[in-house]
Order: structure tokens, then C-alpha cells, then sequence
């Protein structure tokens, strides 16, 4: 880093912590800002500060919101019998995409990972639990990804769930539409042939 | 991007006009910040700001300093009678990373585009031409990048500055180093056997 003027070398050094961004991406970044246009600039600098401050996790399914509850908590026309969980904010925005799904959800903000050092104190599986005392919620489905740890979290908390008296169910896991066979690893072809449906 | 928090979607956006960032990414990196340590976020904001606002041209090559003159021009040990002409200031830290070259540089910022309505007089042609009236430099080297822009604008400044007197040279183009032959399109390799040299 030597070679840069310090303000750059800072610059390039903040966006290669960013996640996908390499040294090599952080400085064409750096020196692109550089040369835009400074109310450009202060749009982006803008734009971090406010997300940071505005955006706050909704006091009942820890979904990032600006307002609280968020958009889908204070929706009345929402089932508020069946709660799918998922490990980040950005899941629910994937899910919402499809339509089909008309429940509430809650978002843990991780997995549990103890190679990570995070147990299950460190994701928002207090707040969940909350959700379900009142007798409302039906069904709990479990929508974290295929992982290791993500299948580790789904049985934790299932396990955790049951006793409850809640249903607790796993979303489906096989190919994907418009997948080739051929493409995908046997695990995923194994879940895919367990999870075979009746014609 | 109806279905995001406006602050969400307005930083979303603003990744978004980055180069190489497209709407996934811009998402991803959103995603990453709201869930960043805030210190973490504000410096990244601050990284930018202070950048633009530290940040300037020197006045004698126009490279991106934070000194003026930068820390090159200000070197009594680099050899002033050669200056060797780049499109952007990352060109010289590309440069000066070989370790080869001991003079001086000038920052065009761009090239001749008609096609994007960039004329000789949007980028620091006057500039480098200002230079060149006190009889110091005895060569410019023009290093602009091997593209129809970059070629045009090399063809454009050795006609302003011969006249001059001064000599005008181009960068050799041909097989990089532990290039493989057989991936070089045929104009490279056209230039590589024009730019023979005996052995």
C-alpha cells in the first residue's frame, strides 16, 4: 500500500473488507470514486450513514425495517398463524419475490456455528421463542439454508419447538425448476429423491 | 426494489452505480453493511469523504495526490527530462510497481472518445503540453492502454508534440510475459511481429 496517498490507502483498505471484494476490486472502486463527481460520492457516504441510522430491527420478527413493526408484522391481511424463520433479512426479501408465501417470518441474524463461536444465545432464538407463547402461531417453518450449520440450527430448534405444542416443518430441499440433473451434487440429488411426491 | 425500506433501497442504488457492481452485489454489500458493526460503517463513509475531500490533482502531472506537487513530481531523484503519459492515475502505481521507470509521469484522466463526447479539451492535454515549453523534457512516452481510444490519442498527442521538437515514443505492445501464444487474439499477435527485435 506504500505507494497511494493515505486518504486512498484508507479508502481501498475499507472496501476490500467488504465481502467478494478483492484488493484488486477495492482500488478500481477507490480510484473510481476518485474521479466521480463529489456530490456523487457524498450520495454514497450519504447513503451508508442513513441506512445505519434509520434501519432498525422490528421489535417483533428482528426483520431490518425502518418503521416498527416492520411492513409485514403491522399487515393485518398476513396469516399470523405460521412463522417462517430465516437466517438474514435479505431471505425474506427472496421469499416475498415468490409470492406464494403469506405468514409471518422472523429473522435469526445467523446460524449457530461453534466454529464461529456463535451459540444459540448469539442468534435471535429468545425473541422467537417469545412469538409463540400467546397460543397464535400454528406452525413454525424452518427456512435456513442446506448448510451444515443451517440444518444444525433447523434441529435445534425444532427440537426446541415441539415440546411447545407448535408444528414445526422443514422447507423442501431437491432440484431446483430448471435445474439439470446432471448439475447437481449427489446430496442434493439424494434429498431430491426423499422428498419424492405421488404424481 | 418496491419490496425494501427506502433507506435500504436508496443505499442499494448508490452501490449499484459502481463499476462491476451490479443490482445482486449492490444488494449484497447493502446487506453487509446493515448488519456491520456501526464504527465499522462509518468508516467506510468517512474513508470516502475524506478521500474526495484530501484528494486532488497535482498541479504539474495531474496524478491523484494528496501533496502538491505529488510525491513523484516533488523527487529530485527522478529524471525530469521524461515523461511518460497515462490515462488514469492508478496507471502509475501500476508503473511504478516494475520498478523500471525513474521519470516523470502525466495523468490525462481519459481519452479522446467522440463516441462519448470526449474531446482533446475534456482531458489534461493542455496541461502536459505547458510542460513542455521550457526545454526540459527531451522525451514523453506514451503509455496510453492499446484500445481504438487509447491508440487514437496516442496518434493525436505525437502529432502536437513533435512539432515541438520533443521525441515521442510509444509503449511496446505484443505477448506478455508467460503469455501462451495461443490465447492472444491476432492483432496482438500482428503487433508482437511487427515489434520484432533481433537477438
Amino acid at each position: 500500500m506504500e505507494q497511494y496517498a493515505l486518504p486512498i490507502a484508507n479508502l481501498i483498505e475499507q472496501f476490500s473488507k467488504l465481502p467478494g471484494i478483492g484488493k484488486k476490486t477495492a482500488q478500481r472502486l477507490a480510484f473510481y470514486i476518485l474521479e466521480m463527481e463529489d456530490l456523487e460520492a457524498e450520495k454514497l457516504s450519504m447513503a451508508i450513514v442513513n441506512a445505519k441510522e434509520r434501519i432498525k430491527l422490528c421489535s417483533i420478527c428482528c426483520n431490518l425495517t425502518d418503521d416498527d413493526p416492520c411492513h409485514i408484522c403491522s399487515d393485518d391481511n398476513r396469516d399470523k398463524s405460521t412463522i417462517c424463520v430465516v437466517e438474514g433479512a435479505k431471505d425474506i426479501i427472496a421469499m416475498e419475490r415468490s409470492r406464494e408465501y403469506r405468514g409471518e417470518y422472523h429473522v435469526l441474524h445467523g446460524v449457530i456455528s461453534p466454529m464461529d463461536n456463535i451459540g444459540p444465545k448469539d442468534i435471535k432464538i429468545r425473541e422467537l421463542l417469545n412469538r409463540l407463547s400467546d397460543d397464535v402461531v400454528k406452525e413454525v417453518i424452518i427456512a435456513t439454508n442446506p448448510t451444515v450449520e443451517g440444518e444444525a440450527t433447523a434441529l435445534y430448534l425444532s427440537k426446541l419447538i415441539k415440546p411447545i405444542g407448535v408444528k414445526v416443518t422443514r422447507i423442501a430441499h431437491g432440484i431446483p425448476v430448471g435445474g439439470d440433473l446432471e448439475y447437481f451434487d449427489e446430496v442434493t440429488l439424494a434429498k431430491a429423491m426423499d422428498n419424492r411426491r405421488e404424481m
